[in-house]
């Protein structure tokens, strides 16, 4: 793939803020997104979030009020809900290293010290306040993917910050399964009269934003 | 492009372990991943973060021990810091508006109710230590698009948590400008004896990350 392709993709995406309800992603297009967002690296490789797809009317109805009312949240083809774990345990961990078992065919001892590793940093008690902070930042990096992998095949996006976790939280049961909402997306195609969608877009100047050391 | 095409790029990529020292990324592609960078979304549009982009080998070796030896640090083509500001300043707020209003050419004015959602949220001294937090998700957003622009090219590149941020800080003289490292990326080329390339990718399955409600 050229570089002008991928520029290209990534300056005709923009934060979409009226999406087209009746434009829908392709089975086989939206499959290869989950796919994508499964594939993004992660701490250790612990993938300490879930990807929550709302696909209800009448759930995406009662998330609205709580995400100030941005249409997006129920004019998307689909909204995902970037939920991660609230702590981490040692059967989670256990549980990772037996994949690795599984998908690798190596033995369960030759991943002792990885697995000291792990639990010497994620089951320290100082470690706990901050474990919401580690796991959102992963559920980010696999946002900033899906936004890329969604620009360069044509599908329109919004990453969605504005919005109460604990009324997403509520609503979506998620206490009850250890997980807490960190950001959202929507995704679709942009309605074309979007007057947002032809705003040139506003970054800092490279030269302070990228720097030489 | 076709979801073939970004799906085969993602399934190549990988953590590198070991780059080829001697091949360096050509000047037009890593000008175009430095734009990725720049093109990123990020809260509001504050890009609270700084790309730092470390060549100096000397520094590179200083950063190493400090990043348990691993040889990505100084044999990749490139090593790229993230680093956030450790707090949001009304100053930052009022220049990011005069770049929009010098980008999009629209009056000062207009933007007033968005300069208070900007200092009503960022501006609580509740907010303030959660300024690093939010910066860093940010960050690793731009990591998450930069990895799959990378990808996309053909670049490899190695996401790297394992380095003690304070010490990066004081190399790099970080404290001084106001900033903190969270998150580096190595990219570069892969060494074609790197036993990790091979490696089946261990992901959660499917139905486990991807839920629908």
């Amino acid at each position: 793939m050229t570089t002008e392709t991928v520029l290209h993709a990534l300056r005709w995406r923009y934060a979409t803020k009226v999406f087209d309800p009746k434009r829908k992603i392709p089975a086989d297009v939206w499959s290869a997104l989950e796919e994508c967002m499964i594939l993004s690296p992660s701490s250790f490789g612990l993938q300490p979030y879930r990807f929550l797809v709302v696909q209800d009317p009448a759930l995406r109805e009662q998330l609205l009020p709580h995400a100030w009312n941005q249409r997006q949240i129920v004019d998307a083809s689909h909204l995902v809900v970037f939920a991660v774990r609230t702590s981490v345990t040692e059967g989670e961990i256990d549980r990772f290293l037996d994949r690795i078992v599984e998908v690798r065919g190596v033995p369960r001892e030759s991943l002792a010290s990885y697995r000291s590793m792990m639990t010497g940093m994620l089951l320290d008690p100082a470690f706990q306040p901050m474990a919401v902070h580690w796991a959102a930042r992963q559920a980010y990096l696999a946002l900033g993917n899906l936004l890329t992998a969604a620009a360069v095949l044509g599908v329109d996006a919004c990453p969605i910050e504005g919005f109460v976790p604990a009324e997403f939280d509520r609503i979506l049961k998620l206490p009850e399964v250890g997980l807490t909402s960190v950001v959202c997306c929507a995704l679709g195609y942009r309605d074309p009269n979007d007057k947002y969608a032809h705003l040139p877009k506003v970054r800092a100047p490279r030269e302070q934003l990228v720097q030489y050391r």
